[in-house]
């Protein structure tokens, strides 16, 4: 220290990860190709979801690049199930995981190959179990009533139901955003009960072909994905000794995170690539017949798309800018903070018709609704906006449209479009 | 203190406040007159949101007998805009309060004076103010580009707009759940831009009515409203000397709360019903032309409602109950506490058709959904429940099946029944 005034190093504050998965031509953002002033004429209305294709099949081919090519591939299309969407993913995954019977339809108009789809989620009725049975997909069991009521519909059908068992595991991946495997839960079946659940899978008849270990969701750190797939392959090596039948299929789940908020890095893939690549080794001399599968939703679509509203009404009010645009948390609760986040924290926001600009002031783009949580950048750093510009929410192909009260206040539906 | 030992006074949990708006019969919960399982048959399927004409009528007749009668009510329709609910609440109050086009053409087509029906909200379209101006209802403006706007339409259409000014006040409704008024807001006008804007109305010959203030909502302090309904009057009465013409009416807003969560207890009208009396006089004297409005949404309906799902598969995952039911956050995002909450606290939960047994079980009540978000009710002691079982939430009259993310996971859509 010294005695002379110097100013104190400037303390930088996180930053949203680049967003570099689109170009920029005139100082416009370009998705699928097109300047996003001519996208959104295309379009024909603001506000509207815009997911690239080029962004999508070059995030697979990242995959395929840093994963063995024994691994299999699915896509959970809950994170993005617009039709055109799934057809498209369809054609470039090895697999398609459903949620419902919903998605399930959607899957197969899709195109889906039933080999390969499966089918999870606690609470399915009997109705769901029907269909999927009738469908030849996969099921993942949730619980003995599932066996129950797939033993019935296995007779009456004449075909007997493919299941694989989702299982609770006894141990939680560290580091994720959502946990959902460890400790009581009500997703699969407890590690515990599993012995019982598989003499019930025998006694009925059921096709059994393997396991759905997953974890948690949303998590940017490579090591403990590689943590939990490996735990979960000892696991699944465990519980093939009292399988009713060899294991053909073994979910090593997802949980891969894309960074949203400020301070937020990119997954590593190469460890993650190294790690399978050992367990795919493992699995051909311990569990020769078995495919491993990651399923994988967020992290394939989540990148690949844009929210679009216009401003339509810049505010200054008591010194604070509100740029208040015609799209919101009806069409996009996630960005809005009210889905899941606990503290709300900004989407990487910026004006699409001005990247050249300097981001010179503070400003917050609001929505339409009459609530203060319509709320899509609260404060955030952006070039000078005015009426008719295009605001644009990046890391918005997953968990957006589909994902948000479209109803709420009765403004009009948002609109996707796949370019 | 003395040396004996002897326990402690057992510390009492904060409770819900009791639920006695529906009737109980044979251990079943009685809506609109009908027993909930028979109600569920009629419906036809589970889940379904279920509205009770009675539990609406008596809350307006509740409110009817504590406020003046001067003071007219007006029921926001945002809070349930099911299309039987605003005809029915047409018939029973004084005017409906919109938030878009969309619940404009709902309101006019359930029958709604367009005399008494006024339209707020930022960021309104040109073509929203163009329905309104058509539709000859007051529009609650929010910015000067409205002006700008409607001086257009006025013109065109040759039908003068009919304006009130929603003004940001410079104090804040204490104790609200929801902070709208007060700092700087995206609503309505800041108090010290409002001389400047009552020259543009003037000057482009709208038919200005009155002012709208709007300080916050969910409160359950009926200290606190009385302050801001005075602040509010006052203020108007400022304002009223630089308006163009006389003030006809004169929205205090509305706030008033209904206990969702523990410890929380129901609002007392009877100082809200004194204080507005004290305002109605004054205004008699002071705004001889002014009507006082306070516009309610939550309140009217929030409680006459009640969310049903079929309890489908009792689990217990090491040690914990789940009742996973058919319904969940994608019919009733707000009960999951997704939607605005920032702790996730239990809505009032019961087992609808077991209300004469003993709470003797902490169980959750979960949903279909493939995530942990999906939870209507997190260890709450309950009757022990069975498959089949009809889980009910409470207090889900207002901001349940339109503020929810219907699509999400492809599940059906929700049912809604007026009974």
């Amino acid at each position: 220290m010294t005695d002379t005034a110097s100013p104190p190093p400037a303390r930088r504050l996180p930053e949203h990860a680049p967003m570099q998965q689109f170009a920029v031509q005139e100082g416009e953002l370009v998705i699928g190709g097109e300047r996003l002033s001519v996208l959104a004429e295309r379009v024909g209305q603001t506000p509207f979801y815009a997911y690239d294709r080029g962004a999508l099949r070059q995030r697979v081919a990242e995959l395929r690049q840093a994963l063995p090519r024994q691994v299999k591939l699915h896509y959970a299309m809950k994170a993005n199930p617009m039709p055109a969407v799934v057809g498209f993913m369809a054609g470039l995954v090895d697999g398609i995981d459903v949620a419902s019977a919903g998605e399930l339809k959607v899957a197969l108009d899709a195109g889906a190959d039933p080999a390969e789809v499966s089918f999870a989620g606690p609470g399915k009725t009997e109705a769901e179990l029907r269909r999927a049975v009738a469908s030849r997909v996969l099921i993942n069991l949730e619980s003995a009533r599932e066996v129950q009521l797939l033993a019935g519909i296995t007779q009456r059908l004449g075909l007997p139901a493919r299941v694989a068992v989702r299982v609770n595991p006894d141990f939680e991946l560290k580091g994720s955003g959502m946990k959902m495997g460890g400790g009581p839960k009500q997703f699969g079946v407890d590690v515990e009960q599993l012995p019982a659940l598989m003499a019930e899978i025998r006694a009925a008849g059921l096709g059994f072909e393997g396991f759905h270990l997953f974890a948690g969701s949303q998590n940017l750190r490579a090591e403990s994905i590689c943590d939990a797939q490996q735990q979960s392959y000892a696991l699944a090596l465990r519980l093939a000794e009292i399988a009713p039948a060899p294991v053909q299929f073994l979910n090593l789940g997802g949980g891969f995170g894309i960074p949203y908020f400020p301070g937020e890095q990119r997954l590593d893939l190469a460890p993650i690539g190294e790690n399978l690549a050992g367990l795919v080794e493992r699995a051909a001399r311990e569990l020769p017949q078995a495919s491993l599968v990651i399923e994988l939703g967020r992290y394939l679509v989540g990148e690949a798309g844009v929210y679009v509203a216009r401003v339509l009404d810049r505010k200054v009010s008591r010194g604070q800018v509100f740029l208040v645009t015609d799209g919101g948390l009806h069409h996009h609760l996630s960005a809005s903070g009210n889905f899941g986040q606990v503290v709300r924290k900004n989407y990487p926001v910026t004006i699409g018709n001005r990247l050249g600009e300097e981001a010179r002031e503070a400003a917050s783009v609001v929505g339409p609704l009459c609530t203060p949580l319509d709320l899509l950048a609260d404060r955030m750093q952006l070039p000078v906006a005015r009426e008719g510009d295009l605001a644009v929410v990046f890391q918005s192909g997953a968990y957006g449209a589909s994902a948000s009260p479209q109803n709420f206040l009765g403004h009009p539906g948002c609109v996707e479009v796949l370019v």
